[in-house]
Order: C-alpha cells, then sequence, then structure tokens
C-alpha cells in the first residue's frame, strides 16, 4: 500500500507550502506488544485490536509498530493485567471482570447487573467523570485504561430447562463470568467459571445445567445451540459489557503527545467499531440460532425482580466493605438514576421494537414450513 | 502545552530508537476552513467541531490546520453543502436533513420517520454496506462524508395544546425539519420551517402550534418551555439525528494516506463523543424541564400509528421516483428490520427504564413540594 502520496494536482485551495526546508522529524520507532486474553475465535474484538494497531501505524506514519499476541503465548490466561503491570507486554486488550477476584471495582469498567448498556457507559466514562474515576483506580495497578469495545446488551444464558420462578434458581448449576454469579449465588444457584470449550463440553454431557458465554454472535460460533435450545433475554448481568485496553503506565508516559493522542483516537476507532460491529451481528446471529430450533425465551418478571433486589442488596455490602468499589459505584449509580429520565430514547426504542417485533410474527405466519436444524 | 516529549527514563521495554539518522518528513502544511452550518448556542455539537479540529492538529504534530467558521462568516446558512462542493470551504459540518429540497435521500444520512437509533445508524454505516452507499450518493456532490456526531432520540415537540388523537393533527401548524414534515402534511398538519430564534417568538406568539427544535438539552437552552408546556415523546421522526462532516473531494484526495487516516480517527472520536455529551446531558435538561412545571406527555399510540403508516407510505412514494432514495433505503430498511431481533438489548432497555420510572415516581412522592418556576 502506497504509504505517502504527495500532492500533484493544481489547483487546491487550502493546502500550501509551509516553506523551503522540510522539517526534521525524531523518527524515534516504537515497538510495542499487545497480550490479549480473549481467543482468536472470538473474531469482533480480534479484528477490532487489529485494527487499533494498524490504525496506531498509520497514524504515526509506520513509527509506532505494535505486536499482536494471543493470550497464551505471552501472558498465561488471565495474566494480561499481570503482564501489563509488570511490563512484559507494554499493553493489553481484555476484560475487566476477570479481575473481580483482586477487586470488585474491576467490574464496573466491564458490566454489573442492571448496569449501564453500551451508550450510558460511554457517556458516563467521557462526560460523567467515570473515565477520571477508573483512571485513578487503575493507577494503583501502574495502567492507564481505555475503552475499547463493548459487546452491548448480551442474552441471559442457555438453560437446559426454561427458568420458570426465581425457585428454579436454586441449586442450579451455571457457568458465568463477573458480577452476575454473586448475585446468583444469592438466590441460590452454583455459580462457576469455566473456558469455552470447558463450557460447551460441561452443558452437553449434562454436568452443569445452565451457561451464559458471551453475544449470540459468539455463542453461536462456540455452538451453543447444539448442546440445549432454550435460550433466555435479557442478560441483567450484562446490558453491555465493555473491553478495554491495559497500558503500563511507564510506557505510556514515555510516549510524546502526539503518540498519546494516536493510542487515544485508535482506541476510540477501535471501540466504536466493535460495538457497531456486535449491533450488525448479533440481530443475524439471533435470527439464524431461531432457524436452528432455538428457543428464544424472556425471562420471567419474577426472576428479573428477584435478581434485581439481590444486586441492590450485593452493591450495599460492596459499598460497606470496599472502599474503591463505593467510590466509583456512588457515580456509576448517580448517572444510571439519572438516565431514567431518557424518555425519548426508551420511548422511541420501545415502539420501534414493538412494530419489528409484529413484523417478524408476521413474516413467520407466511413461512409456515417447520424450522430446520442446520 | 509541550508537543513532544522525549524518552529520558531507562528500562523502557519495547522502545527502540530506529537509527542514527533522524528520517526527514515532508512537512506540508495544510490549512483547510470548516464551514458550521449550526449555531454556536448548540454548544454540543459546536465543542465536538472544535475537539475535531484539536485532534486533527495534534495528530499531524501541528502541520494540519483547519480553522471554523460559523454558517454566516463563510456560508450563508443552508449553503455549507454548497461551499464544501464549490470548495470555497475545504469540510462544512452540518446536518444532511437540511438538503432534503434537492434529494430526500439525503435524511438517510441523519433521521428519517421511525428510523435507526444513533447505535443502530453506526453500526448499518459501518459494517452494512451503509456508508460506502451514501459515498456513493455525495460523489455526484463531490463530497466525502463522515458520519460526525448525533443527538441521540430526540423529543416530539412542543406543543400548545397536547394532542389527544390524529384528528388534532389536522391543520396543525407546526415548525419542523426534515422527513417529519412531509409525514405530518400527509396527516393534515400545516408543517414549516423556521429558525432557532424564529420558532421561539413563533410559538409563544401563537403563530404556530407547535414545534420541535432538537434535543432536550438544546430546547432547554432555546428556552422553548417558555412559550409552552406540553413536551411530548417520543421523537418519531429523529430516532437519532446524525450530523456529517463534509469534505470536499478533490481537497480529501490531494491529502497523503496519512492525512486521510487522521482526518477518519479524528471524525470518529468527535462522532463518539458528541453523541456522548448528548447521552450525558439530554437527561439531566429533561429532569429540569419538568422542575420547571414542563409536562412530559407520551404520544398517544393511535399518534404513532398513524405517522407509522404514513411514513411507510412517503418511503413507498419516494422509492417509485427517486431512485437514489430506493437504492439507499432498500439497503437501511433491510438492515432496520433485521434489527427486529434486538431481544437482548431491548429487553434490557425495557426493565431498566421501568425500574428507573419507578424509582423517579417514588423520589417524586418523598417531595410533595410544587414544582418551582425556574
Amino acid at each position: 500500500m502506497e504509504r505517502r502520496r504527495f500532492i500533484g494536482t493544481a489547483g487546491l485551495a487550502g493546502i500550501l507550502a509551509a516553506g523551503a526546508a522540510p522539517a526534521v522529524h525524531a523518527a524515534q520507532a516504537i515497538r510495542w506488544r499487545l497480550a490479549s486474553r480473549l481467543p482468536k475465535s472470538m473474531d469482533i474484538p480480534h479484528a477490532g485490536v487489529q485494527a487499533f494497531i494498524r490504525q496506531v501505524k498509520e497514524l504515526s506514519d509506520g513509527k509506532f509498530e505494535i505486536s499482536l499476541f494471543a493470550a497464551d503465548e505471552l501472558a498465561s490466561g488471565a495474566g494480561v493485567l499481570e503482564s501489563v503491570q509488570r511490563g512484559s507486554a507494554e499493553c493489553g486488550h481484555t476484560s475487566a471482570h476477570y479481575y473481580i477476584d483482586k477487586d470488585e471495582a474491576f467490574a464496573l469498567d466491564s458490566a454489573i447487573p442492571f448496569g449501564m448498556n453500551a451508550r450510558q457507559t460511554a457517556a458516563w466514562l467521557q462526560h460523567g467523570n467515570g473515565l477520571a474515576l477508573l483512571r485513578e483506580f487503575y493507577r494503583g495497578y501502574g495502567i492507564v485504561n481505555f475503552p475499547m469495545g463493548n459487546t452491548g446488551a448480551q442474552m441471559g444464558g442457555w438453560y437446559r430447562k426454561p427458568l420458570r420462578s426465581p425457585a428454579d434458581l436454586k441449586g442450579l448449576r451455571m457457568r458465568i463470568a463477573g458480577l452476575g454469579g454473586e448475585v446468583l449465588a444469592r438466590l441460590g444457584a452454583k455459580p462457576g467459571y469455566l473456558s469455552s470449550n470447558e463450557t460447551f463440553a460441561a452443558l452437553q454431557a449434562g454436568r452443569i445445567d445452565a451457561a451464559e458465554w458471551s453475544s449470540p454472535h459468539d455463542d453461536l460460533k462456540l455452538g451453543l445451540h447444539d448442546t440445549c435450545k432454550h435460550y433466555a433475554f435479557p442478560g441483567w448481568w450484562k446490558g453491555g459489557a465493555q473491553y478495554a485496553l491495559y497500558i503500563n503506565r511507564r510506557a505510556y508516559d514515555a510516549l510524546t503527545e502526539e503518540n498519546q493522542t494516536i493510542v487515544a483516537a485508535a482506541a476510540a476507532a477501535a471501540h466504536q467499531d466493535i460495538l457497531a460491529q456486535y449491533d450488525f451481528r448479533n440481530p443475524q446471529a439471533l435470527r439464524e440460532l431461531a432457524a436452528t430450533g432455538t428457543q428464544l425465551v424472556a425471562l420471567p418478571k419474577a426472576v428479573l425482580d428477584a435478581a434485581w433486589k439481590a444486586s441492590q442488596d450485593l452493591f450495599a455490602d460492596l459499598s460497606a466493605r470496599n472502599p474503591q468499589w463505593r467510590k466509583i459505584h456512588a457515580s456509576y449509580a448517580a448517572f444510571l438514576k439519572e438516565q431514567g429520565w431518557s424518555h425519548a430514547e426508551r420511548g422511541f426504542a420501545a415502539y420501534m421494537h414493538e412494530r419489528q417485533l409484529q413484523a417478524l410474527a408476521e413474516e413467520q405466519r407466511k413461512k409456515p414450513a417447520p424450522a430446520k436444524r442446520r
């Protein structure tokens, strides 16, 4: 690809030569390593990270190069945080909810039960003091964080038998990541963490009763519809699961201001791109899943209400014993409460979705052929 | 501000000097003019444009500078499109819906009745072929377009008397911009366009019966609550009103690839920032408006249904007589239909909004003091 094109045509208003002598640039090349927590099979964030790397290179005219390493190549699975902390990778891409065992406040950089959706998260971070609070938190880990991707609202998990009431949660063995598991435990379930392959195998063999993995797009790729057919919504524990770019603070501070701006701009573009890609793919994936015979089941309101109540109790307990959580969550909760005034956005979405569901139902009636197994 | 910091500290893994000789850069300075359609009082898009300009400068290490001109300084009001076409400004910031008199297809780059919300628009543009189709359309105007900002879903207008049924639309004199006016005309209303100051004056004097201006944040600043107290939702004609950056095609083509990437990255960041700022401010503004005694009124379903039907008729007519509209709208409509499968996003939003409204109602009950006029 041609790296630089010089201006050849005439009549280009506004483009002036700055002077006769070309300026001399300090061409200090930068080589960074990026450790990615996410498996390559998660193609959307993976493509987003690649776009980030490409854009950093382009914006720096080739002088700032980042090499991508998969989780297992450089940092062991859950170790992206530590790798970036130590500087064995200058940066990493991960989901902060993997680190809630260290501090529950990490969840506030990813998703919490009945929390913000993707747009609300962006607004809180950029204009509601959220990013400043998270930056302060990450300072304790020697890390500078940037939001870089969001899956949108996730589904509420795959179930071997549909949940009919909160009582069905008692003893339910469920694969789940993040704070949602803490809430389910309070409701009598037995939550646990498994990797993607383990999740598939355990659900198929009946060693667990339910599992949440990620978005419909990722779930379809993992083939969870081959293990059981009840796919519930909404995923009240991940209304918008955010990915993060972690940068070692010393490496970041050593960048020129221009390169810091480059990193910020490229991360913002990748953030937007990953969310847009999920928003494009998720509805397609849900349609495809439904065509395989997957039953889309709304979680009963009583289950949502019980989970909501248990979530508020959890937050109160966390605020009582974790000052980091208390400080950041206070800002998060105040912002979210204010979003109750989004009458226009919600009213519009509600009307549109009702219309769209009617159109889908009508289409279904016109095609009475039985759903085929794909 | 320090423009460049050199690496002084030791032990910075991954940062290598490229070689002894500093590379020589072709320091061709670029000076562009940006014509903004939006009045300075619309502080959110205005700040977004300023951030765009600042970021282009930073990313180019000061070599690419853009000067901002208000609509009336350089291009007369509705003339941003023409100014950029002619090259009297290399670029401009505007809302495409101002140009629907030239071609209704412009609306597809801003908002159409019962159209996409902000996230859906981004997903369609970036991954659903939307941007490619719009670029092809704008090629006919010698313009390269970038999305740059979105207000989110707007409210459904200010009314001297609340709308109770579709019959109340007959003869209703209403200020409205964009394709929504065409729909209202089909329902018997008398829509028309007025500037911001004219809108305020006409509504206060009763020369019009209703008006839509922009988002709650902008409406509050314009003071429309001083003219009448019924504020309806949702704004079915603007579920997500997008702003656009227009660039003269010859000026764009003359940029180096690096500078083209800089423009794209800075526009993407500004896009995100403007939306996040509206998402932060709009709920606050609605709360403030309610505190002044403004009545937030849901539009009756019968009115929405009538408008929905008239909108579909309008789209069919446009597709029959406008090939540009037909081509782009076919892609737009197919994408929007697929969004019916966003069960997770809608289910989550619906539950959360219900909870938030309950919380607001509870708060209201605890503060029985009468609303004060501000």
